[in-house]
């Protein structure tokens, strides 16, 4: 199952103008440069980032044509004209290498409505249901065990893994990957307090999710009262996400593992929340925003933001306000000598 | 799948003694006062709530027959006895019409154990698993890959969606819906540290939710040790929570999602937890008390009360304290000042 | 389901050189000293704890050779060389008579790829799916709709629950549980950042769990972006809780509910990690160390330190930071004064 390219594989997609040095190791991964270890393959995107070329341990190094430096012992330099679009190609590469293609077809285990028709490029796995009305896209790979609800539509080049959930109506995009046990589509959680009682508010809306969309292992994403409860293109969910009814989030996001994003919330693009950070109802995040992992947001963060806290503020606020709360056993003491001092005068 | 009312079709249910202005618009949903949108039917349950009548968007507003008020062009007030109760009506046959009515059953997928009788009326759908000793009540829908396991018991007219789990002995009553993924009957963490092991103390009491009870899409609550975990009628639980063994819930409590019980933990009537609020073990919360989002809850909340922060307390004294805790380096300079001042006396 | 002993069958197991008093209580659960109840069995494991005895409620109490005490009326003590060890076998027998023994053999709707051997002695339950090359250990039970991927191994005497997913390549130990929902080898969340998408980061590595692990429900555990994500020799993992890639957790830990450890964490044997705990990225959890509930970890944690607090520090510090927090209001007040007597100088 292990990836594995040779120097000379990597040349082959990555089409560099020129190679100095020369590597044996074989190419496993790919990380960034601070993170990379031997057997990766790294790049420079940004020039910004430089000066890491010259530490990273990486053993190939994709890098712009006018780049200066030359490698390590046993480490490649590839010059080529685009880094950041060479590595998306591996990137693609990598993935169709790890997993074996899954053969096409119907598993005589998968309870399939009648009237629904599966693409031959598909697989439908074992103990899959596919309800009436629903799509299923060219390619697409509904592992095991997968529930397609009523109505629900899933993009073309999918992959479903076992136990993922998309309940009646729910959309998604293309490429969208479901982690094991997700759960697209559950109620949001809204109800009326009559006469002593939570009458439930039916939850007649749907889950969108964009091209692009991973979302982590037994997350839950609730589909809204009316409309959409949406998940913009390119975004990343980690696993044990809540993404409560109507919220909606906004294209390349990265949402941390346990996060919590309460209802009608709007994320803008970018924004990236950290792991175990709560959001309160009705709030909205500005595009580019970043808020630090366990924090509890409970007021607006504008367009690219940093915050910190719970309740959150400004991060920078926050570190001050948190380095003179661990000085607060100075403090006070500081107040008893000045009252002595004064009771003496 | 949309649900559609005509004005007609509401008076049908609502049976109102008087009706003022009329409305074009679908009907198709129901919420509060505030938050109604043009679409909505709302009502007046409560008379402290009267001014928000004259300015909610819905399109239907149910009344006390002496309401005084007139309604705004293209709305409608309805005027019946118990506005609370014909929301009631509503809210119950907005659900019915929502989703198609399964069609009664069990689905040749499904695994019954032998002896165990499904009622006619109830539907078991594919790749269900119900063991031996188990029950299901009259019109209940086991949807999809549902789990009930040995001598367990599901009441009447209950909907355990795909990939819902009720393990052994634990019983359901009526009505109770468990979202997908949801998890009912899972070990209590319980251990002995003997010789330098946790040595794993069986979990052999079991769980019982009461009539009405929701349970969010991937929320797990615990057997208890002995006995039983207890979630009261009428209480509905968001997604991705954990109960602990042997916690009581009351009745009509909002646990919010993320939230964490610990083992035994008391909750009276009408309790509502934010998300991610944590509650140490062992700890009494009082009939009616709120605990605001991410709180921490280490020693007994009184009834009524309104607690907030990690760990948490009174919500007024705990504001204050945030409050001050931001003027910190104002206070640190005043300090300065005042050791300053003193310094050239 | 119940669990019942009787004194002689007690005795039977944890063969006492000498017993004290009698009981006629059905015995039904084992506890330690201060939580038991009657009908329960507790033990001496530590001479620390021997003032327990004299309060317990227990029916029966294991006790070295020479303890010199007297049981309560309807109380029994049995001397035992051993009280620890004893009573780690009562735990294994209570256990074994707690759950009917499943029924060797494969379901008829259970999906075994061909070429995967499941021996004779192991159950594979309906609708389970084991894929190809992979294993199955020697008496080990598949309960219902579990998923055992591609090349994965499961040791012996396992117990998989209804619903929990073993990645492709993943591999447990020997008796290892897996509750309800439960997800081991989920991709890690890594993406590099490439022309303003996040490019997936193939996760090509595993999982390994040791020997006598237990994994909640719903929790998930991510697969290594190299190498493998492990979790040592009879630690004990909570409901609902994140482990990301490349995390190495030791042997005897215990991580309580919800919480959720960052990637390429380390955490020794004998750690504790309280519910909701958050553990940053990359850091060090020395062995024997305690995290408090709700804690956010951003730094190593030295080895049997014990912190609180988000972020956390050292818990007597943090409690005494907390106490000084509650006393702001006074704190505000006594600069108040100091500032007006100054200004009256």
């Amino acid at each position: 199952m292990k990836v594995s390219f040779t120097q000379e594989e990597v040349a082959a997609i990555a089409r560099p103008g020129r190679i100095l040095g020369e590597t044996t190791a074989e190419l496993r991964g790919i990380a960034s440069l601070g993170s990379a270890q031997p057997g990766d393959i790294t790049f420079l995107g940004n020039k910004r980032y430089k000066e890491g070329v010259a530490t990273t341990r990486a053993s190939l190094v994709l890098l712009p044509p006018d780049f200066p430096g030359a490698p390590a012992p046993g480490q490649v330099f590839m010059l080529v004209e685009n880094p950041s679009a060479a590595l998306a190609r591996l990137c693609s590469r990598v993935e169709q290498a790890l997993w074996p293609k899954p053969l096409p077809g119907v598993h005589p285990t998968a309870v399939v409505a009648p009237g629904v028709v599966i693409p031959e490029s598909a697989t439908v796995g074992p103990h899959c249901v596919v309800e009436a009305e629903a799509t299923v896209g060219e390619r697409s790979h509904l592992q095991a065990r997968v529930f397609v609800g009523r109505g629900a539509a899933v993009g073309a080049d999918c992959w479903l893994m076992p136990g993922s959930t998309v309940m009646a109506e729910c959309t998604l995009g293309r490429r969208v990957r479901l982690h094991p046990g997700a759960v697209i589509g559950s109620d949001g959680f809204g109800y009326e307090f009559v006469a002593g009682r939570h009458e439930k508010v039916p939850q007649v809306g749907t889950v969108e999710l964009g091209d692009d969309v991973e979302i982590g292992a037994n997350t839950t994403i609730d589909r809204s009262r009316f409309e959409k409860t949406l998940v913009g293109e390119g975004t990343k969910i980690d696993n044990l996400v809540q993404v409560g009814h109507n919220v909606i989030i906004g294209r390349h996001c990265m949402i941390c593992a346990q996060a919590g994003i309460a209802g009608s919330c709007i994320l803008g693009d970018y924004v990236i929340l950290g792991g175990q950070v709560g959001l309160a109802g009705h709030l909205t995040v500005g595009a580019q925003a970043q808020v630090a992992a366990q924090s509890g947001v409970m007021e607006d963060v504008p367009v690219k933001a940093s915050v910190f806290g719970s309740p959150s503020q400004a991060r920078m606020l926050e570190a001050r306000i948190l380095a003179l709360r661990n000085r607060l056993p100075e403090l006070f003491k500081r107040v008893d000598a000045l009252e002595a001092a004064q009771a003496e005068d």
